[in-house]
């Protein structure tokens, strides 16, 4: 085949909204231009940096056809590997690439990987309160947008927002008492099923908050409520607890989102210690290491979740689209609304209907960057305190 | 011994009733002929291509008495082996074998096997409803017929009869639910135990439409019901599971009847992950074979429960008994009521009475097929719909 | 994207040559027409009814561009699956499906599936000999044609050859007596060694002849002569003994080509009991699988290297060439030279130059099929003797 | 089918060469009678009064063609199980009713069985010598018999006879030094692979002599030599060891002689830690385990060896015969040359052709019993010296 030569590589940092969203944009020979999901959103800059001065030199004057040697020869180029900034700044480029390679085709990327095996995606949307009146106003709105799947959460990340400020609490970050999060958890769980039944799939986030032993604890107390999937339950230091927790309980366990390290992932799925598969596309590397992930899963029965947050861009979620129609171990999709603004920068991504994401039809991944809104929307860098989570005594908190 | 040459060998599809029956015959220069049963329901025109082509070329001359040289030939003879076409043409010359060699020693097959290990082998039949009064009723009737054992659904494999048909799920096939089904189940089980205690058998199929951790979470649940068995808890491709279920779970488990090649049961039984083994016996390639399976499964304490649908022959359901009434580790019999016309093409097969089978008492494998009216009931093509079943966003349901 | 309506499906069996190959052509609606291998040598009459009666009305009206669709569905739509039929039959329309996404999309297969990760793959060819000096002349043939990787057998699959047809072994079938074989492998390889040095990776294929534990004892006899790898030590009943292979010997081991369900391969992979899988593309249900099956390999670091024997058609030669020249993990192919008929009939598959095979650059698989050539070369039915070896005792030999 | 009951059950213990031979007759109401094997040379009449006195009034008046049921009965009865006296008392009954079913169907046994899987078994038979020069005499007196497979053990079981009777070694039993040993069979090996090159397959049997990590020594020493097997390299209480051999040694390994209790051999079977099994077929109780035991080793690759020592009757040796003209992972057979008077009490009795054994064509078992042939040789009761080895320090040797 004729061969497309990339012309140039840029790197755009863009904050329509409350997030910095990274993206990047390959440019051919033939007139052919991709753009890729790149967003790391704590750390934009760096990924910018790798960008512009590493993969941009390295990549200009090959053939933008050969995805698979240039993703091989990206993940090696720096003889240490993987990590955030160097899986998404990879993840840009793959990502345009097959989004080039699905112009040239003529076909939408899902199309090109070998079809749909679905319609659409079943999605999930986030209800949460600080009570559980507030939580029920949340589910009931989400419940009438069609949804049928929904993440509950009560409290900031289920801990107690009045102790968050307290003056003898200086410190910078947020309380965390684990015992009262479970407490309430089970209490909410209890609360959502008399009140909703047996037709809603409650998904929960446990964001990695709870010690070993408590997560197992958690798992059991929550398995009579039958959760579609519990997410997060340990934090990845911590994943060779599952088989602890696999031994006394059956709740569907949903791991990954912060997997950037094959080693990370290896032996769960080996293993079946989850399942479901929650990796960030762009966090792994992109489109190309997604489909091998994807299938590994596939053949130790784990499905796919894949992390569907608001820091990422339009081009992210429909990526997680092409990749949930046409995968036919894809599970479901969490999703999170957009804001007019993001969708004028990149115009064209998914939405939700009734609870379920629609493949966009466009050649390629089928989502456009609007570079001069883009620009309108420069990022704004601050300490990013939300992750600075620290326990009563003052200790950050990794559990 | 004499040699018994083999003079023909012919593949009759019948379709007196609701399946596609296929028949081998083998006929021999001793004027003895042997009939077996071959039926794959849903491929029958092709099991008789490789009768008629294959293994009716390969064999005529050859001694019918070596049955076991002939089958490991037929296993090996076209090099690639198993798979449930190749099987079920081998089984349906096995079979014949078999029958033709009882009829030379003037004795029925169980005989031949060895004799009785006991007189006759328990019975289960189907019970089912739309709902919990359906349901008892279709039990009490099959109660008055004797049988103790019965394996009781809720709703069509426990989904939602009412969606399956409804104009917002045109793709042909079945919307399931699974969250829904489990409900349904459980509650079924409740309340078979509240009506009529523990003198009934309950047994349950779930058809393999679970993923992985729904099949934990229903084995945990239906722990407190103690059914006889739950059947297809998971489907073939996803029994690695079944090692999870068992460390949660007493409930006791029959897997097998969509297995065709020994890499799928061989692990299942020497760790013991499964208490009974329902192999179809044309499926795995017939008598000889099954007994050897079977004779794996004593050494590992796992009985038999031989898969006996309506999408068999006479001949097949005789065999079933034959080998039950023989081999001392055959637990129980799905056994489905035949219609007239089945029984007046194949005559002499078994019938259940009192929730018992007993063996036929002709030489070999006692039932008789008489061709003319085989004829009359040419097999009717049909695409078969109901293995498509579908989950709610379209895709193929194959946990 | 537009659908493109299956309107036909055909299966033709050819034989130009020494092989009964199997074709499938599908039709649609926008006048792209594809085709794939489902060649079962041994039992072709079955997979084209298969084809014919089964998959064609299943199929006709439904969109080609939904591969993993209809792969999904062709797989469960006969409740029972697997097998070297049915995965065949669903290899030719899966080969045919692909073929025409490429000629929608106007590109070679191995663009669409991602791009080249090399730019050729390296090949092997067969060379034997009754004696040395045969082998040796038949060797310097292959390295004067540039190849570096050499099949090397000594005699008709390690036997005796005289005693093959020898008057006191009427049965049919092959003599083989495992001990010579060994003693003449093993001095194979010392004369190999001695006369090419290590410049030659040398290759030899046990084809399933030896008990297990000359298995073992084969393994480490041939360590110290660091063979590139071993074919098919075990036959695939038996593999449970690599494990005891690998504690006594580091010589690499392929297998594969007579697998044809997952249960086969899963644990092989996963407990890297093997170097390279040798799998037959159309026996495991053609392209859609096998990239699953190559990234399961993947990621336990085991290489491919697809079956490409005599019996498969240049089709299935050039979706083992796009397979190789995309998938990182290829490592090598087993490349037999074609005759001018067969191309005739197949015009445009890949050929090997100095021991290379490179990807055709025609949009889709890149093989025709002149029907008219093809229908000059009707099928020839043979009982197949050859699969018939036999042990000095007349028993079947399947170790 | 009729009934055919048991009248009568006696014992027969003659002697009309070196061995105690223990039959068993079974005589029915419909004329026809049967003979078994009970054969316990060192304990005869221990065996006699299990049969006289607990299992004939036990069976009187059963059907005898009912066999599986009443061997479940025989091994039950006594409440407590197993072991040499009782296994072989259940053989002489079961090997009997197998008879009488034979004559019954008019078959022999191999054919009621299920037919031929071979024409004839391969043999083996015993070389011996104090010196290599005795040695090879008695290997070139078999090979002109037209054996290849010859079990060759040099001294008597490889110790020093001179020593066995010395002044200073006064205890009863054999001196047995095991350095000595093992460096004189190492010797044989080398010595018989120098004279007879690879095409003499050789066995040897250690007959438990060794203690554990000696057995390891030989097991690695022995291994470039390759023996067809190494027979009893360890007694039956060590058998635990294997698992170290099998990580150092791919010396082919039989074992089984010994054994009466499944306990003994499941976990080497299913681990894989031996190569044949060679049970004593009277000693584990019959034909009826038999079979189930065969079929348990095919499921793991291993293969028969059955025992076949002087000390059984004819009758056991036609079994041995059956069984392996019809169980396809038959090997080979261990074969004494019987004596004329023996052959005489136990008329029909296969013999040994060209190093291969054929079966018996009558009907049954195909071994008559002569009373009053047998009569005229009665017992002989003597303590048995030559299962005292001792070691030097007077020790009783169980290593």
């Amino acid at each position: 085949m004729t061969p497309v030569m990339i012309k140039n590589i840029e790197c755009f940092i863009t904050r329509p909204d409350r997030h910095n969203l990274v993206t990047v944009r390959v440019t051919t020979d033939k007139g052919v231009t991709g753009h890729g999901c790149a967003t790391f959103q704590q750390r934009p800059l760096a990924v910018k940096t790798l960008v512009d001065e590493y993969l941009k030199p390295l990549l200009i004057g090959r053939d933008a056809n050969n995805i698979e040697d240039l993703w091989q020869m990206m993940n090696v180029n720096a003889y240490w590997r993987n990590g955030p900034l160097m899986n998404n700044a990879i993840s840009g480029v793959d990502m345009a690439l097959w989004d080039i390679k699905g112009q040239l085709a003529g076909m939408p990327l899902y199309q090109l990987l070998g079809g749909k095996s679905r319609d659409a995606i079943p999605a999930y949307s986030h209800a949460s309160g600080e009570t559980l009146e507030e939580l029920f106003a949340s589910v009931d709105k989400l419940l009438a947008q069609g949804y049928r799947h929904i993440r509950c959460q009560l409290g900031f990340y289920g801990g107690t927002p009045s102790a968050l400020h307290a003056p003898e609490n200086p410190t910078p970050g947020a309380w965390f008492d684990q015992q009262e999060y479970m407490a309430n958890t089970v209490e909410m769980f209890r609360a959502l099923r008399e009140k909703y039944g047996w037709k809603l799939h409650i998904l929960h986030d446990v964001h990695e908050r709870l010690f070993p032993q408590q997560a197992v604890q958690l798992a059991k107390q929550l398995e009579p409520f039958q959760p579609y999937f519990i997410e997060d339950i340990l934090p990845p230091q911590q994943t060779a607890w599952l088989e602890q927790i696999r031994q006394q309980s059956c709740v569907p366990l949903a791991l990954g989102e912060l997997f950037n390290n094959p080693a990370e992932w290896h032996d769960l799925i080996v293993n079946r210690r989850i399942d479901f598969i929650r990796c960030h596309v762009s966090q792994i590397g992109g489109i190309t290491p997604a489909i091998k992930l994807a299938h590994l899963c596939q053949a130790f029965g784990v499905r796919l979740a894949w992390h569907g947050p608001g820091d990422m861009t339009p081009i992210g979620v429909a990526v997680n689209t092409h990749l949930n129609i046409h995968l036919h171990n894809a599970a479901i999709q969490e999703f999170i609304p957009r804001s007019a603004t993001t969708d004028a920068v990149f115009p064209g991504a998914p939405i939700a209907k009734e609870g379920f994401v629609y493949p966009p039809e466009a050649a390629g991944i089928g989502v456009g960057f609007v570079e001069e809104l883009a620009l309108a929307h420069p990022v704004v860098y601050r300490p990013h305190e939300w992750t600075q989570s620290r326990l009563p005594d003052g200790a950050i908190h990794t559990p």
